[in-house]
């Protein structure tokens, strides 16, 4: 596999680079996450799943249950891929 | 929508960038492009319409009834993000 199937691969679902940026902010708990991206439960349940087993992100142990999340380093070494789409998608003309 | 939402909507599709990237080294006829990707032919027409009418690539008319694609200009300005996101695959650790 090419070095950019294995990245699509990774974070070529739908969400997974919404998710990746609103992390980038910084920690975020799952419900918070949920009401940013307008996502439904499922599927971000399952994005994150994915995302924490390929190292891009991990869960935080919060108290009273409630998960949250935050990027590990490899999932911070997206950004700059973030930014060339965001700088792509705000040249549409 | 913000940028980043609207450039996935255009290129999150799971087979876009890596037909975008075959296409960065020229204009590709539709057996080629499929050859190289290994991708189903339906996707693959599906994927290449959408694309079209984004404005990312257009069909080149051949003799012969052969279809060919190439960039415009709002498509070569992907690679950016393309090699930003094959660097990223090519660190897996």
């Amino acid at each position: 596999m090419s070095d950019l199937a294995a990245a699509l691969e990774i974070v070529g679902a739908r969400w997974a680079l919404l998710i990746v940026d609103q992390l980038l902010e910084g920690p975020q708990r799952y419900g918070d996450l949920q009401r940013e991206l307008g996502m439904g439960t499922n599927m971000l349940a399952t994005r994150l799943r994915e995302l924490e087993a390929a190292g891009v992100l991990r869960r935080l142990p919060l108290r009273h249950n409630t998960r949250a999340y935050a990027l590990t380093d490899r999932g911070r070494a997206l950004s700059a891929a973030i930014t060339a789409l965001r700088q792509w998608g705000a040249e549409k003309t």
